[in-house]
């Protein structure tokens, strides 16, 4: 039996395997330190298109094709996808992935899409209810920056605390038998709650975030009764520099300590001081695509064995943002394991 | 077992109950035919809030607070709650539940919205993830058409074949276990994809959606080899009275004649002659204040004892409308009898 532990948190009775998984960026992630382990980087940032909306649509859809190519599998295989993305009413899941014609979830969760689609997707699995499932997001710098931001036109000052939003995204297939090319398995995970400091500064949503992974992260040892030497490593989704402080620090206050184990993936996707992406990456795109390219060959390469991997929300609104509310946050953790 | 069925469809091994539910509507909602069955009808359509978008999260906030108490529960009973609503980064649920802090899976359908919380609800019970859950969803006249269309101020005239979003929310406690209050069960489901027939008219979002109503019934009928005389009702979201014919219409050449069982949540819920409401209601709320006002009621009074209940959605952004792109569909059908 899948059992429910603690207060949000289950733990898999089988566990659910990555069978195999696509990633997809644009040029400056091209440029970064991982911009080799993508599956492919864009020439430009308008992957042909005439619309950066457009662009984030076709960047799913390359994912999901890729994804399934590399898995053997044709999209009449997948049960359900689960997709969704940052733009208002997740518009580039919207035009991205019908043409596969696959059931589709859509999932909203902020920048930790990435957690709650690869959450359900191992449910919906485990549950008897999919032979196979994809999981999928993205994000765009330039349509989010539409979305919630200034016209890129306007040039205006970042502070150091902004993160750059990530132009990618990444599709995971997953499926109940291990099969020959699978990459890792997902064991348990622990869903998170809206958490609101009454931070409302959207130039700083790594601070507005921390508190949600803290939540989040103290509830997963509180029902499993683990300690974060349990894993290789603790990856938060896009806290940037500033929201990592802010994480291990809250956590110390509760006697967790995760300094030795933490990694964002926000962080290691650019090089913030050649590439002047400040506190970091961030976006639905950059821990997806992060655990495509490089936290899933460190699991396959058995570098690391065993990773709680855990996507990060802020959960703002232009709408929100300009009536003056504050920008909460929601994060959720998958355990994924090496084969 | 739970039985994946055909392409896109679920059998549940046990069914999933809802437990208790309920439902809180503007003043023109509850002027109108079901006025007299919703829970709670607001004075006036801001709730004592001051913006559209705080006051749909305070029905939100009302709904899950109502049907908590309907069903003698406390926020700590519940394992997720699914929600989700139509304004851009799924606002008005961010800021409407927090309260509880329940652990949140963050959904998007558009209007399908309450078909899609409901079967993700009823997998998470029934894979035995969740001791029980909540779905809850809403939509709000005033702060759709400033997330979709024209300011109200503008005044502008609406074609016939427009529809009028629903002030309302509604929350459904479902559990794996019967109870004593229970209303109905969920038995089953049928998930839908994207159907994009190219239609780019935001003013007649009934024929935009009623393609993929379509494509969802074809499918569970070949799924479950199953007859719409099975059902003692066949019941879409949001479709209105243009919606319904191309929905009749569209099946009649595929063989299927739902005439006789067809209803449309829409329809229902205004009297559009007296009302002004053109071709009927819409909103995610729509479906979900029907369900759980009227279509509940009835299978608890034995009247029906088997529906589809199929919430249908316009996967419209102002962004995508603006580029002159189409309003693609999806709707999700949930099997619901009675007890």
């Amino acid at each position: 039996m899948n059992q429910k532990l603690g207060r949000a948190s289950i733990r898999l009775e089988k566990p659910v395997y990555i069978l195999n998984s696509a990633s997809i960026v644009g040029s400056k992630e091209g440029e970064g330190p991982l911009g080799l382990l993508f599956d492919r980087v864009g020439q430009d940032d308008m992957f042909g298109c005439k619309t950066w909306e457009e662009a984030e649509s076709t960047l799913q859809k390359e994912a999901v094709g890729l994804a399934l190519e590399k898995a053997g599998l044709r999209p009449e295989d997948i049960s359900y996808v689960f997709a969704g993305d940052l733009l208002g009413q997740s518009m580039a899941t919207s035009f991205g992935i019908s043409t596969y014609q696959i059931p589709l979830l859509g999932v909203y969760g902020a920048c930790s899409t990435c957690g709650e689609s690869l959450a359900l997707g191992a449910m919906s699995i485990a549950g008897g209810f999919a032979d196979k499932a994809v999981c999928v997001t993205s994000s765009h710098f330039a349509s989010a920056e539409k979305e919630f931001r200034f016209p890129l036109d306007y040039g205006n000052q970042r502070p150091l605390s902004a993160t750059w939003t990530v132009t990618g995204s990444a599709a995971f297939v997953l499926g109940a038998e291990r099969g020959v090319k699978a990459r890792a398995r997902i064991s348990a995970m622990t869903v998170g709650k809206v958490v609101d400091y009454g931070l409302k500064d959207s130039m700083n949503m790594g601070a507005c975030m921390a508190p949600a992974a803290a939540s989040t992260l103290e509830q997963h040892f509180i029902d499993f009764a683990g300690q974060p030497e349990e894993y290789d490593k603790i990856i938060t989704g896009d806290l940037g520099k500033v929201g990592q402080r802010v994480l291990i620090d809250l956590l110390r206050k509760k006697g967790i300590d995760i300094s030795e184990q933490h990694m964002d993936c926000g962080i290691e996707v650019f090089d913030a001081a050649s590439q002047d992406t400040h506190a970091g990456g961030s976006g639905c795109g950059c821990s997806a695509v992060t655990l495509s390219a490089y936290i899933l060959k460190q699991l396959e390469e058995r570098n690391w064995k065993k990773v709680l991997f855990m996507p990060t929300g802020a959960l703002l609104s232009k709408t929100s943002f300009n009536e003056g509310l504050s920008v909460p946050g929601i994060a959720h953790a998958v355990v994924i394991e090496s084969l």
